[in-house]
């Protein structure tokens, strides 16, 4: 007998008939003898349609009221739900998030949880009940309501696995799990039985849709073990957890790849102390989000070439500022590529394992692949490569690295 | 300068352009010097298809869970005319039951409104900012979500009156205030200026349509005046407030009907103690309202005759129930009759005025018009005829009470 809290997204709870089909599972749970809470996302494109409505009464609608607006979605969910659950026949009781102090900051659209009260869950789950909480949502100090952002159900299931010390935090989606790939680009991905928090953040920063990156930071923060999972079968999915010895074992359990991203290169700076700064500012001040920087020696003498990258969505207004401002720093030129993608193999294994980086690259180069930029972190390394090769090079890695074989922490 | 809390029904923010149409009507008044504060109601329509999903999930959902579900109406209308507030440069705020704590009964579905904390309000008020209150929802001790019923949210902005000691609580409407009687019969009627609380309930209770019924008696209670009006034009409408002198002076204010009843008649009862509570329990039991009971000797010694009324809706239960019990009871026949009307007369005056009765029932004599059966309250007298003369007996009694002319206590 364990306490799970489930949570289940925008898709699984996206008509009257998934609803009742999402009772079921949970009634499942709870007839194996679990004690069960619910973490419910809006039905799917409910809360764009409230968006949609903010907007044709204007373009800017402001924050606080939007979050009052958008929040109604998670409340239609858990109503409904927990009317269907009580309809068959399952005592159930729905929580808004300010019913049980889901407690953020006040940052209206991306709010951060700081607490959630536990009492009457723990209360509820005694008695026998199926605890169902509206995700998404919280209230800061003043009890404005606020909402967690994109994704933030994810968080909510997490936030309240930690606040009632759950045995597991199970996210339900359209997926059954963590894969050491995206099975689209290579069949023979596999799926991951387990995932370390670290793996995992870098995988969803780097474009693996899964979990929300917030989630996976707030689990790690309390140790909250995740079960992502598919809610169309009952297989087990991937297990996001503490890192453990056998998981710093497998050099790499996981490539990643990023097309949405674009090279611009500056050609001939003059190589002096604050002109990357007085390049970056202008594109900093304009929210855009740099990933990759590099910077090269020029062909020509006290000068260097600087090469980054940005989202594709804002390339072209990274270019517009550039173009004012190059001509103040005594840039020469500049060059840009919006064919190029990102591939990363991930792993926590890398710490204890040298010459990772020099497999890659020849993995890399025996495709006649090149790489046109580097970078690193402690269990990542990504390549800048013309996207064209991205799927060769994915598979490549993939193969490189072995990752279509079971290892003692895959799943048998 | 005022304080005054207006409220606008689910017609009035039926769209966005009219959401933003009632944003204009507000900083009107608050560009007049006025502090306002703003009740509405869910769009046109949504209640129902919300409560529409639950009855799709089953067919008699969880009340607890209803009041969550349908609720989320009002909130998407508070957020979405602070929105447009806000997006015309008037600094406004939104507040939903739980905020200021319109704390009510647990009766859910039909809860009763038990106080509502001030201050936010007061403050917001006292900063400039109009506040809008999500109408028609409340809290209970618990901080379950209640609603109050239809129409709840005329009594969400009588208590907000009351609870801020506003000078006025409009009430704006598709009708531009109370007439002597409906214009539709008679064109005739005419808008009244005032009219007392009392007057007001029974003119509600008795088919005009245009306030909830327990919104008046809040009003009533706390001595909050409303005022009925139009939120299509400027015009005046009708002041609902405690009765005066000048209103006493008026011997009728209103002729109402209702073609909603049906009549039941049982002859030759045994006329004993205890048959009158054995026939009327089982209907009670039913949740059927009787409105008019008469009864009268029958033309068979030792035995009664009893008349009464009940909703048309509720006309054929009411039957079936009797059929079954009739036999035990010793009662000899049942006639029902589905085509009658209820026509009334209303006013305070009738306290302080003999002869009303006899005045009514001439003015029905002198049209041929047969009364079957006769009610009265101290400022009301209720006569049930066939329904074919409704019309008829609504202009004869205007005329006879000269309703058409104006008294000082009228518009002029």
């Amino acid at each position: 007998m364990a306490l799970m809290v489930q949570k289940y997204g925008g898709t699984s709870v996206g008509d009257i008939e998934r609803i009742k089909n999402v009772a079921r599972r949970v009634i499942h749970a709870k007839n194996q003898g679990h004690q069960v809470v619910v973490v419910v996302s809006a039905m799917a494109g409910e809360t764009n349609k409230l968006i949609r409505l903010a907007q044709q009464v204007t373009s800017s609608p402001d924050e606080r009221e939007l979050d009052v607006l958008v929040s109604t979605g998670e409340q239609v969910s858990i109503a409904l739900l927990t009317i269907a659950l009580k309809s068959m026949g399952v005592d159930a009781k729905s929580y808004l998030g300010f019913q049980i102090k889901i407690a953020t900051d006040s940052a209206f659209g991306k709010a951060r949880i700081t607490g959630i009260e536990s009492e009457k869950m723990l209360e509820d789950l005694k008695n026998g009940r199926v605890v169902v909480v509206a995700g998404f949502q919280g209230v800061d100090e003043e009890e404005n309501i606020t909402t967690l952002g994109r994704g933030g159900s994810d968080t909510t299931a997490v936030a309240v696995a930690s606040a009632l010390k759950a045995d597991v935090c199970e996210i339900y989606t359209d997926v059954d799990g963590v894969y050491t790939t995206d099975p689209n680009v290579y069949p023979r991905a596999r799926k991951l039985s387990r995932i370390s928090y670290d793996e995992m953040l870098e995988m969803a920063s780097l474009g693996a849709k899964v979990l929300q990156i917030r989630s996976v930071e707030f689990a790690k923060k309390y140790n909250v073990p995740i079960h992502v999972r598919s809610s169309f079968n009952d297989n087990p999915g991937t297990i996001v957890c503490r890192e453990d010895e056998e998981m710093e074992k497998v050099v790499v359990s996981g490539v990643t790849y990023n097309k949405n991203e674009a090279k611009i290169e500056i050609m001939g700076v003059p190589d002096l102390p604050g002109v990357a700064a007085r390049l970056f500012k202008p594109i900093a001040d304009a929210n855009i989000v740099v990933d990759m920087i590099i910077q090269t020696s020029s062909t020509e003498k006290g000068c260097a070439d600087l090469a980054f990258t940005v989202p594709q969505s804002d390339f072209k207004k990274t270019l517009q500022i550039l173009k004012g401002n190059i001509k103040g720093i005594g840039g020469k030129e500049i060059l840009s590529d919006e064919n190029i993608a990102k591939v990363s193999i991930i792993g926590v294994g890398m710490r204890s394992h040298s010459n990772v980086a020099t497999q890659m690259f020849s993995a890399l180069a025996k495709e006649g692949i090149n790489i046109q930029m580097i970078s690193t972190s402690e269990i990542k390394i990504s390549c800048i490569i013309d996207s064209k090769y991205t799927e060769l090079a994915v598979r490549a890695l993939h193969d490189a690295f072995g990752l279509d074989k079971t290892t003692s922490t895959e799943e048998n």
